[in-house]
């Protein structure tokens, strides 16, 4: 049987996931029945496939909310709504899938998220026309593949947290996305993290938890 | 002439730092002097190497904070004070010199930092004692070389932010830090971020830029 | 003709083994034949495909006991049982496979092998949970991807053998094993060992190696 | 303060033990000042440098065995003996650091160490005029580098624990290790564990641990 | 149209040879045709899929000697027989169609070539019966994956020249053969020269070289 | 004795250039006393160490023009004017070296070059107030290591020829320039060519060639 | 909705284009329906797949000239005819489909371009006798995979400038074109320049840019 | 005590060699004192460094032919002259020190060899003034860094028996000599065979297992 951390969300207040990645049809099937008779809080999949999704047994799959682009699922609905904005900016279309997985996550963590894309610096003018909108959010999420040099030209310009997330879109060097994840690493710009390569589940939680700052004020008045 | 980035501290509240890695005594002493000369703002000096140090001019010497262990200098002080409580998590005294550079950088931003070191995860229990200390910080930055465990168990216990800065730290495929980086990238804990490895500063700055959440509510409430 | 290795067992006593991984369906068919007919003891075929298996001829195909799970086939049985108790500890669901290999292996090789799974570090009170069990163990074998941080907080909890197996779930920089190898490699936690990534059958049979420390008292007293 | 893991020998039956590769001179001699004055059990400090064993203070200095080959030092001695031969096997004259760190450790942990050397697979007539003593002892180390082809050989021949510790030694693709370290891991004898490059300390920690299995014969009954 | 070097084999002596690996079907066709037609000499096809096969055309296609195993094709028959003789070692049934297409390209190259596989090192006996076969041959070509550990044996006791040809047989670190690669290149036997991963046509080639110094004994004499 | 390619400038138009890298003082000393004795045409020597040039014979170092900076050397001045104006753009100070040994390799060519630093994208605004100056030019050499960014951003707004010099300026990921390079291989920017790590003299001699496109408007008129 | 870049022509001279390698095939179907609908400009597809291209709208189809053999579309003609000749070398007949991304954007661009192809420097006659018409061109551009060593010839043969496209072809060391790229980069020939892996498009957009240098003598010339 | 291998070269007719570089001075000093006492046959000391060398005894260092260049000594003059001739061509001066260890091997092994230095392929005619001298010999050892390209050109034009030897000079991507092993493993040229890194030493013993064919013609008659 499925163990499942159903302690997590309580204790840290993360979002309850599943990654169905490196599960097959009937594990992922299995532990879409289990969460769904347990019926404990909302909970979301990641990296689902059609293949996986479409084996989920037809008395629970109305309870299951999917969107193909960012391959998520969301079991009973969201989590409660939380304050705080977060930008998810990326730089091509070919970036949208992990940019949908940085939305949709915020999405189901109750965090509003706006999506800006097509704002790669080749074309810098068009970062440019954005970049009112992207300064007046919390946290800035800069999804890019390739040199991904948005993430430093970002830097450079935004005083908020930024986290990038390195694509593994691209061919040649870029494939696979070390290339885009040690640019960022590498960053000019100071005090931009990074999660891994394709991760826009681990960006949104990383945003989470930075928007837990706005949550409790008086603990940190009283130091 | 050396072109320093004044406006960099104005436009996005980032302290203003020079490298002096990679530059010659030469051209560290002339930045210094440079800087000195235009007393613009306090300035920080990274991974400043003692014969760089002992270079610098007779006359500007005494506005200098030296710290060995660090290899950080502060020109004319620091910055103000701002609020928010950084714990600076430390695998073993191996990691010291980098986890000063994380405390120097925070001292210098004007933020509260404080220092927990030896807690490796091959003696959890000394980790556990230090747990409640740990979880009252706003931000955690964890700095841990070899294979980074520190990282995952410290994401699983703690809901904060959580940025990991892997170290260089080690022999075999520990050498040079790219295991403990990828460890902490692919760390089974959600929503902890990553800096280059060995960059105190960089975690530093990512701090000083997740505090600024605590800066403006005004500004979010209006949203 | 395959030129089977029928004396390895007898000489050094592991386990008679057909890697089925690069062999192509006709190469796995007649090695099968050949060693039906030959029948000297029971023999492990592991990383056996469906198409393989379903290519055996229908005449021997009853005398092979089959798990899809772990892709291995028993033909005629196991060895006899021998003392020891092995702990296999997976991280994940997504390690069940490489998992279930480990367990088959110690199976096939008359090893009482208990499975404990879903007891990553990110919500560690999973694993204290089953601390008592895994201690109990003779010997414990971490299953672990990604991080790997699984393997340096066993090792600093238990003093035992512990055999690290590396797996190859994960994206990003965690694909293909890598990161889990050096982090095992790397470990905080002394004296644990590792085998190759995604290799169960090789961690069993150490097992079976440091178990033949029990079989033989007399040999090591008259030193 | 350093805060050594005193509690580590009593729980879990390893060396204590003080890594100074990546500390100063002046951390390794406070540390060594802090257990000389704990006085609790003997420790052992590895891969120390001649500079920081001669910054040692005069008045403990007496109470550190120390061996520059090994680049090892006992501070009040060993740990008591325990059952259990070990042989350790050596390629050749360069990886004889490697090897002495091995039976020093072993020497160190109350384990009685036979160090074997010259027995590279390229003459292989030498290893087998001592295959016998190999074959006699309960566990085998062999420190190989290069092509660490000797890993494979005793794999084949020895039916005992072998753990193979790949060194460094060698040019072009041998350099670093890391050739010794995935031949080991990709070694076609089964059930061969690898540790980290150059880790003799590991390998020698590792037969500690597998030799517990001869101190608890009543545990082991009672299942 | 396809510019064939028709002049290689009259300047030095090497066999003509189209590798089909990175071609499409329809470049194959025609490369085929084109030499059909001109009909000038042997020709050697190797990495030739099924596909590439079924679309030569039906009237030259009885011109074509194919062989699954290795994926070899002759057309127009082989190269006149020349003096030598040479064995084809290789450590296990996995690597048997890189051996095969060793064999082919010697047997189009008119070299005789034996077979002798399954002598891996982990079952040295195995090896030690077939030596004296081995140690009969004018040179000696050695197939293997993973640890590659038969190279430097067969290096120790044999003094003819040796051709080894990682494969890229195996999982983790052995995928792709780099591990086999790197090792044979590290081989602590001396005199051993490689060539690239599955290269079986590049190695007969290299025997044929060699064993051009057996045909021009006058020219030598007069130096 | 040394054989100089003394008809590579004749036939190709490219500077004869001695990298003095890798040969030792003696090496270093033989080949310019033979070039200087030979006086055939100016020649550039790279990478000279301070040690190699004060082994330099009395008699001839007076010929030499010594930069210490680029660590370049002319011997009997440099080659005749040509048109055509190169911009040589460099993120930071840290790139001084290499983008030093880009001027001075176009000196004595013959080629204007222009030097503008410290226009990293940290600070884009930098950058923009030098647009103009960059854009004016017939060739833009843009010298940057870490994330290389700036290569993109160059790229998104000149339409001149652009070659990227990555450095191996940086700690972490960066160091040795690997970042830098596949960052500006894989750069969203259309069109950019790169040359090797460090390689300032590599990036002037292409803008050389490039140039040579000003040389001959007769000759391609008639085609 | 996709946010086309339509002042990258006007601005910088660069061909507008679609890289349709990491698009879906409804995110390729409809940038195609709002590109022709805005009816801008000529626009360059590149790496279009069959499936990709089959599922553009009928009513716009016809507007597109498609090649298989590059995988390249134009949708509405070429940009006008501009100066200039570039030779495409490619050494053999494996690089093609690279070499035709070359010719074809350069078509696209109005540049005229020749093919050459099989004249790898395995059979150096061959290559020489094509030299003159090579010589012949403005700019060169080498397609080679495997040790590209044809990059290194032509370097040292012609004075024009070089552009090198390493290519993925081959296996072993060469599998995936990263030996060709190092081997491109490290070449003994001065002033060569590369382009990222399989990247014929921006080869031909960096001719592109280097023919920008005919463009204007005039104002060259008040410089 | 250091256990030689009096026995390779009576049994495989290999010569017999101590690799100097991993060993520490007194280690080197005591195999020489051991070996000069046993006088069974010349010996050759590669990789040996200044400080070494000086070490050695006063009453046996007269017995030493030293060579600094190739930082070789043969102790008790060299092997008994065998018939065969070997080109070792080297690209540049820079290749010289490994060059110079092939020739001085050879010379220790009875073997002529000629040194042909300066014919990189950048400057292709150079090669071609020497081409004859080349072709005339039993075998070519082609020594080369960077991109290697001179291996493919020489086995285009040569079919004797050629041995790569990849140099380690150069710097970014050159640098350690992984594109120079590469490029070689990947030539285009068939047949080609390669050995480890500056393995100077390695090459000359390929070419004595080479002239082996040469010895015994009887043998081959009666197959």
């Amino acid at each position: 049987m499925h163990r499942h951390d159903h302690a997590r969300t309580e204790r840290i207040g993360m979002p309850e996931a599943v990654l169905c990645d490196a599960k097959n049809v009937e594990q992922v099937r299995n532990i879409a029945i289990e969460l769904a008779a347990a019926a404990n809080s909302p909970c979301l999949f990641t990296r689902l496939t059609l293949e996986q999704f479409e084996a989920l047994p037809a008395d629970i799959v109305h309870r299951f909310d999917v969107d193909p682009l960012s391959r998520t699922a969301f079991l009973d609905g969201t989590l409660p709504t939380r304050p705080g904005r977060v930008a998810v900016v990326a730089a091509g279309t070919s970036d949208a899938p992990v940019a949908a997985e940085v939305v949709r996550t915020l999405q189901f963590s109750g965090v509003s998220g706006e999506l800006i894309v097509d704002v790669g610096v080749a074309g810098i003018w068009r970062l440019q026309e954005r970049l009112d909108d992207i300064a007046a959010a919390d946290i800035v999420i800069a999804v890019a593949g390739m040199d991904a040099a948005l993430v430093s030209v970002l830097g450079g310009l935004i005083g908020r947290p930024i986290v990038a997330v390195p694509t593994s879109v691209g061919y040649g060097v870029a494939a696979g996305g070390s290339t885009a994840l040690n640019s960022s690493l590498a960053s000019c710009a100071q005090g931009v993290t990074v999660v891994n390569i394709d991760n826009g589940f681990g960006a949104a939680c990383a945003a989470v938890r930075m928007l837990s700052l706005l949550d409790a004020p008086s603990q940190r008045d009283d130091r």
